[in-house]
């Protein structure tokens, strides 16, 4: 079968491999039908190897070396392993993006994507971009009539963004400042306002996105090229500052920045990768009791996003920007993103 | 009557003031029994103007220039101003260190300190080394007769201490990890385990302090001189790094060394002051899910210090390293601190 495998930095090649054998006990394969291109894909396409396994394998999945890259995704199951009987066959589902060991100590207190040998399909282990994949049964959840492939595709992102919100414990009437309206940002925004925010404010330089932000509900868009945006929420915040800021860019300024867009006791959600450190004063963080708060991956965001999707709390629609053949991941997907054309948020690979 | 004066940098004088008029309504004198000499008293003293009010005046108390200091006491009620009930004359009280509006959006959600106006008593408005003192009445709390005068003097500190235990969510078994012996690294230490921490690791260069830290139930004390303290931490915490991790010495560069002391979805509370900026990745902050939470001050509890030494849950004579007599600040105070000789925690002034 036909496969987009991570070789080295800009060296992925769509070529054939063996497709994978009858699943292992509490495993199940998957027959691919929608992918998500993500920002992690992205980074490791251009400047990785970050995390996939070169020079060792990995604890969890033994695997190393070139890798079918792919996490977000939805497909139908085709064949169960032993013992599974959370989904059956000819089940249409989404996939979580990753696997954990279930026997470390934050698996046992329940925080699984804190494991601390946690896997990610299409680094760690093959991933979705192919037609087949085989996946532990755990991170399977079914799709309703009503969410399309390409939709379920898109349940991973989103439960990222849920997460993100959730730890702000963003509260009703809650105003909310969203740096960055990539294809994170753009879920925080949605998620936030789901989730009961008053308003939603956005930072963010590309027109495009800031037009995209406003379509989903922003109540603002502020672009910190024309404006001081400390300055600019202060004014929309009766001079107080946010009650929660949700960085989604992974700027070592944009995270100082973000201590300061919030109020007294308000809270700054890291949701960013960060390369480069950063400056940052803590006597603001000390005597006006901030909160700072890392967020990474999801946990039952991810079958509640399924439902909110289910239910049109939540329309990803206006972030799906095109489909694309696996053919053409590299041209049309990564060179494409990397081209700094910024009208493409989320491109899905249908198989 | 008798006064300790803050003038300038350096210059507190000994000298004669009027004893204040009669209280009005809503407010009460209090006979001074008894004043803790606090760090930030000796920053005013040796780094000063910091908090006092030089260039204009204090917008809640009106106060500007020259000040009694001290904000750490207990005493007696002598006289009620109109319509106070929750003291009566003769009650022996603590004060709270400082005062709020009220009105702002901060008192409105009942976060009192975090007031935007918010007083301190011996820097915005005149304190308690003195005779007589004049505050509202709702920052008095009466003292139960098992608490002396002098361990009244005490519960401010220590409800400093508490505070910040509080806003880490320590937990039952939890490690905490507690940066400094100063005087408020101790109160916290005290705190973490009368509210259930498991073992409490104490990060402090002085041989003194390092000694006070063990004998005030301490699992280990560690010397960042001598021992690489991220390595030590993660032996003695199956390699995980700790729960929660307090910084109490307002260093740019402990900020950053506490959050890499805590474990995933750990919590680091800056109780310290700090005066220069911290480099830090977030990155960790961000994929690891930690939080960093400043404290400042503290609520309800005053109080419930007072409880807690009144049952004997805490006891702070410890703490207590000497009694000086008002004459005698400067030199046996202000001076004695900064030669050094770090012997001295908490110097009690006996009015
Ligand atoms: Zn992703
Ligand atoms: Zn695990
Ligand atoms: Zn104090
Ligand atoms: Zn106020």
């Amino acid at each position: 079968m036909k496969a987009a495998v991570w070789h080295a930095r800009k060296d992925v090649r769509i070529e054939e491999i063996a497709e994978p054998s009858s699943p292992e006990p509490g495993w199940v394969k998957i027959e691919v039908a929608a992918v998500g291109l993500c920002g992690t894909d992205l980074h490791e396409y251009a400047h990785g190897p970050i995390f996939t396994c070169v020079d060792q394998p990995h604890p969890l999945t033994g695997h190393q070396g070139p890798v079918v890259m792919g996490h977000e995704f939805s497909g139908k199951v085709v064949e169960l392993g032993e013992g599974v009987d959370n989904v059956t066959l000819g089940d249409r589902v989404a996939s979580m993006g990753g696997m954990c060991c279930g026997e470390c100590h934050y698996c046992q207190q329940g925080l699984l994507h804190l494991c601390l040998k946690g896997a990610m399909f299409g680094f760690h282990i093959n991933g979705a971009f192919t037609r087949y994949i085989n996946v532990p049964a755990t991170v399977l959840f079914p799709l309703p009539n009503s969410v399309t492939d390409v939709v379920g595709a898109m349940v991973e992102p989103y439960a990222v963004g849920l997460h993100a919100v959730r730890q702000a414990m963003v509260r009703q009437g809650d105003t909310v400042v969203v740096l960055g309206a990539g294809p994170i940002g753009l879920t925080v925004l949605q998620s936030a306002l789901a989730e009961g925010a008053d308003k939603v404010f956005v930072l963010e330089l590309s027109t495009h996105r800031q037009e995209l932000a406003m379509q989903l509900g922003a109540a603002a868009v502020i672009d910190p090229g024309e404006v001081d945006p400390v300055e600019e929420i202060k004014r929309l915040t009766d001079g107080l500052g946010a009650d929660v800021a949700i960085e989604c860019i992974g700027h070592k300024d944009t995270a100082p920045l973000a201590v300061s867009l919030i109020k007294k006791a308000g809270c700054v959600v890291l949701a960013g990768m960060f390369t480069d450190a950063s400056t940052i004063n803590f006597l603001d963080v000390a005597v006006e009791e901030k909160r700072i708060v890392g967020s990474f991956g999801y946990l039952m965001e991810f079958p509640e996003m399924i439902q909110m999707f289910s239910e049109g709390k939540i329309d990803p629609k206006p972030l799906h920007s095109k489909t694309i053949a696996l053919d053409d991941l590299v041209t049309e997907g990564f060179e494409a993103l990397l081209s700094k054309d910024n009208t493409n948020i989320k491109i899905i690979i249908e198989l």
